[in-house]
């Protein structure tokens, strides 16, 4: 229903693209896949990137095409975007709550593959006669709580009960574990980071033991972020990685440390937000068009990118302040610089389209298919 | 390009709503919208209500059949999705910058009356020159930088220079000040905003008596917001009030204060989401499925409406986490709540939809059209 332009045609140069626009260098980018599919490969684990990072189908696509099994999505909607786009796995790495959502999700189930997440009984018991209504069989993980303080049960009692219940119910295959352990991606220190993970893979054991000891098989364990992923793989115990930040980086991502104290850099930041100098009327300060509602500050102010004098300091609805007074170039009005996000996920989230480019020519303007998909 | 369902259909209860959603409380919108009009038609001065705030022509539509005068925009895009809807007076309150904004500007003009600021030389000249290109004329505010430390020249002297430039120029009409002080709009204390706003004015004062020294009249000075109109109203300077949040308030507005001390309550809350809770296994934590993408954060975390007892105390990108641990009444899985946004502006522009709603059915379903008019 909304207006929605493209800020850009295949083949012009960068110069040229309307602003606010959302970038991807594919250099950066295609580094950055085919890193993450090698890593999982010599690791021997399943990769299956999140796209609610990207909810894009060209980029669900592209990822399958390298080896991915399929993808993560996190609503109903956001599935639904990409398999009517042709992705046939998708895993709803989440609670589906509501008859509304239920019917979605057991009517799609006859255009794809389809998994979700459960922790609590009444729901198994919803999505058992939702899918014997549609004729169709939902894989589902039971979610323990690894850490994250958000969805999951707590204990391996509560999991084996969950995981019994699905393997009971019709309409339902009972696949693992889902342990996703959010809240350890942005912890900076590499050891803290490694820690939370060793803990988070400790109670996977003991709930997967729990299960066998029952003759549950988890044939999945599932979890893993773009801060952690090393280490989930080095656990031994985890069998898929549902990274989805490795693709585009952001702000946040760069300030992770490293084992040996520097900045994380095994991926490229390869997503920017192109934006315009609107105003520098006024000595040291510069006045951008992408506010608020072109990148989002939930984690902190952008970055300028490839201009270290110049600071984003301040942000409202729609404008970013920018501090030249230690500029080392002049800043001119129309001047188009790329920020670099705080944080992807919510930015990418406020466009309809990618504009993608190498070197300074636009080489693909992709839809984001399932941008504002909250259902 | 990106999938849209809308939530709800007219004629549902809330309960049928899925979620998350974007609730207009029609009753308390309804009397926000006649009170500020009628504050404006009693202090004598027009109302040019934002609609970078809703974003919705059939608000906007509203507002002027109320007695608004026309609208503001801040982006041509945003403007553009108002005109093609029938909006025939639109203010882009903000510079345009750049070949691309200024052929759509200019070609705007045809379908409406169309006035935009300025605080550059050159953006002058490039005004002139593409509406003369066009044949029509553009309507011209100088913006002046009355404190918000964004757009605006800083000096009467400045102002004059431009207001010559613009009235010299054939294409452009100049109609007087731009001076919005959007920095004041959340200074908590009543006097503190109120001194805001009396600088603001005194500078507006001097800056258009420098121009009637020069035979410039001001026809036009517009500006304020919803924390600070009863002061620009007060100063007898302001010609025009752009007031945007008044129609929805917020969270953050309602940490203003008033005179008394007490809290601003000259508008109601009428914009929630309504959010359902996905996840209750742990005891004293319930999760809601209203995260970063449905709520925007900038200005802190959203209330839970009419439950006084239970807070939203963490957000991601999907999930929002209650503590319910001193909760009155017990939070249940699928139980729909009310979220009041901690900022309203960023968190409409998330969305597609407005479900309106009196007492608990659905009246109205209206598209945001100019959601993510980011050009």
């Amino acid at each position: 229903m909304t207006l929605s332009y493209a800020p850009a045609r295949v083949g012009m140069t960068l110069a040229d693209v309307d602003t606010p626009a959302l970038l991807i260098d594919l250099d950066a980018y295609e580094r950055n896949l085919n890193k993450m599919q090698s890593f999982a490969d010599g690791a021997g684990l399943q990769l299956r990137p999140h796209a609610k990072t990207h909810k894009c189908a060209v980029i669900a696509g592209q990822q399958m095409a390298l080896g991915a099994v399929g993808v993560c999505c996190q609503k109903v909607s956001e599935a639904e975007a990409l398999v009517y786009a042709g992705v046939n796995d998708v895993f709803v790495s989440n609670e589906v709550i509501g008859a509304p959502k239920l019917e979605r999700l057991a009517a799609m189930a006859k255009l794809a593959r389809v998994s979700v997440c459960v922790d609590d009984a009444d729901n198994v018991d919803d999505l058992s006669r939702v899918a014997d209504r549609y004729g169709v069989a939902l894989d589902v993980l039971v979610e323990i709580d690894v850490g994250a303080g958000r969805c999951g049960v707590a204990t391996a009692e509560q999991a084996a009960k969950l995981a019994r219940q699905v393997t009971a119910a019709t309409g339902l295959r009972f696949q693992g574990l889902q342990a996703y352990q959010g809240a350890a991606q942005h912890i900076r220190a590499h050891d803290a980071r490694r820690a939370a993970i060793e803990q988070a893979a400790t109670q996977v054991v003991n709930t997967r033991r729990r299960l066998e000891d029952e003759g549950l098989d988890c044939e999945i364990i599932s979890g893993a972020g773009t801060g952690t992923f090393a280490f989930e793989a080095q656990s031994g115990v985890y069998t898929e990685l549902q990274c989805g930040s490795y693709i585009f980086m952001d702000a946040d991502y760069g300030r992770n440390r490293t084992e040996t104290g520097g900045y994380f850099h095994d991926f490229e930041n390869s997503l920017f937000v192109l934006t315009t100098v609107m105003s520098n009327s006024r000595p040291g300060v510069a006045v951008v068009d992408a506010g608020l509602k072109a990148v989002s500050v939930d984690s902190g102010l952008p970055l300028v990118h490839g201009m270290e004098s110049v600071a984003y300091v301040g942000v409202s609805d729609e404008h970013g302040q920018l501090d030249t007074t230690r500029a080392d170039e002049r800043v001119r009005l129309g001047d188009k610089l790329k920020l670099i996000p705080g944080h992807c996920d919510p930015t990418v989230n406020l466009y309809d389209w990618y504009v993608g480019y190498r070197r300074d020519r636009v080489e693909s303007v992709w839809p984001i298919v399932a941008r504002g998909a909250l259902l």
